[in-house]
């Protein structure tokens, strides 16, 4: 989208200026390579303007994406662009202080733990970006309710972009999201028995 | 693809430890955002392996992806993971030492010029990744030939992974790529009337 012009001027009464810095919920789809990438590549140029980036892993293990962890955490560190806060379900989520002796929460509990969060940093605009990386599976399964996702978004304060990843996203989530890619796998070299490899899967 | 199990084992005389290690060749293609962002998500992971990055920009104009070159260029002089080299068409390549007076060179010289670098990297083994953004136009555009590269690509030595980005992705290159995926557009802001955005279109 090198050139950045609108297909057609939008009746909604915004300046351009406004219709600039309308925050944005972007949904990357579909069962190709690139919808996690591609998410963390954007919270590249979001640090870049100097914003807060949420990024929560809603996956169970966190053996994955462990490069674009520690480059971001460089990033977020480094002092020159803007900060990054790093959640994983998989570790239990930074947020929670778990009495030892309790008992492992299941996934599905988890999962609704890490969407509580991101609601109460919504309603105190904590971030720019949030990168809600494969959220669109516990919302695929049912655990997490897409109405009251979607609801929430709509209402959010202020200028908070939401990048939501994961194969089978919900319709309803699709219909108003502002950007939907659907990465379409033509050809992958696991079809081919090609093992995951370092620096290219994780 | 968090599980990483290929589906089938292929009957190619490799042991896991050799097709962990094979070179590949990823193209990103269709008319999808997430194209180079997803290529820059992928350096992230090449950068935590401490492998050395090239990156090659064939495009006209250095206004785009500042975020991912800035953070690109932080990461690469951090001294904690890989090195980063930013090659850009748009400033005329940085290896280039063009006498003042000359008169600028078309695009068509300056996309071959790019090319004809890639091609001495390649022999060089001078990065294990190279990021070709934005190549699939002068190959579509016929400025290159694909043949030429497709051969290239083959005959490369070492392990060398090399990512292409870009609309209209020629055949040949598609048919050759060990994977292809195409970002297809479901729905962009764009379409209606919202504008490119800083932090999320650069």
């Amino acid at each position: 989208m090198p050139q950045g012009k609108p297909g057609r001027v939008p009746e909604d009464g915004l300046t351009t200026r406004q219709r600039r810095n309308r925050p944005l919920v972007l949904v990357h789809t579909g069962t190709g390579k690139g919808k996690s990438t591609a998410a963390f590549g954007l919270a590249l140029r979001a640090w870049n303007q100097g914003w807060p980036i949420g990024v929560f892993q809603f996956v169970k293990s966190a053996k994955w994406k462990v490069g674009e962890e520690n480059a971001l955490r460089v990033l977020g560190a480094s002092g020159e662009g803007g900060t990054v806060d790093w959640h994983k379900m998989g570790e239990g989520w930074s947020w929670i202080q778990r009495p030892a002796a309790a008992g492992e929460p299941d996934n599905e509990s988890r999962a609704r733990e890490g969407w509580e969060q991101v609601k109460r940093d919504l309603a105190a605009e904590t971030y720019k970006l949030y990168v809600l990386d494969e959220f669109a599976y516990p919302l695929h399964w049912g655990w997490i309710d897409v109405a009251e996702v979607v609801s929430v978004l709509r209402e959010r304060p202020g200028t908070q972009h939401v990048v939501i990843t994961g194969r089978n996203a919900p319709a309803e989530l699709r219909e108003f999201a502002d950007l939907v890619t659907d990465m379409t796998k033509v050809r992958h070299p696991m079809d081919a028995g090609q093992k995951g490899q370092r620096g290219i899967e994780w």
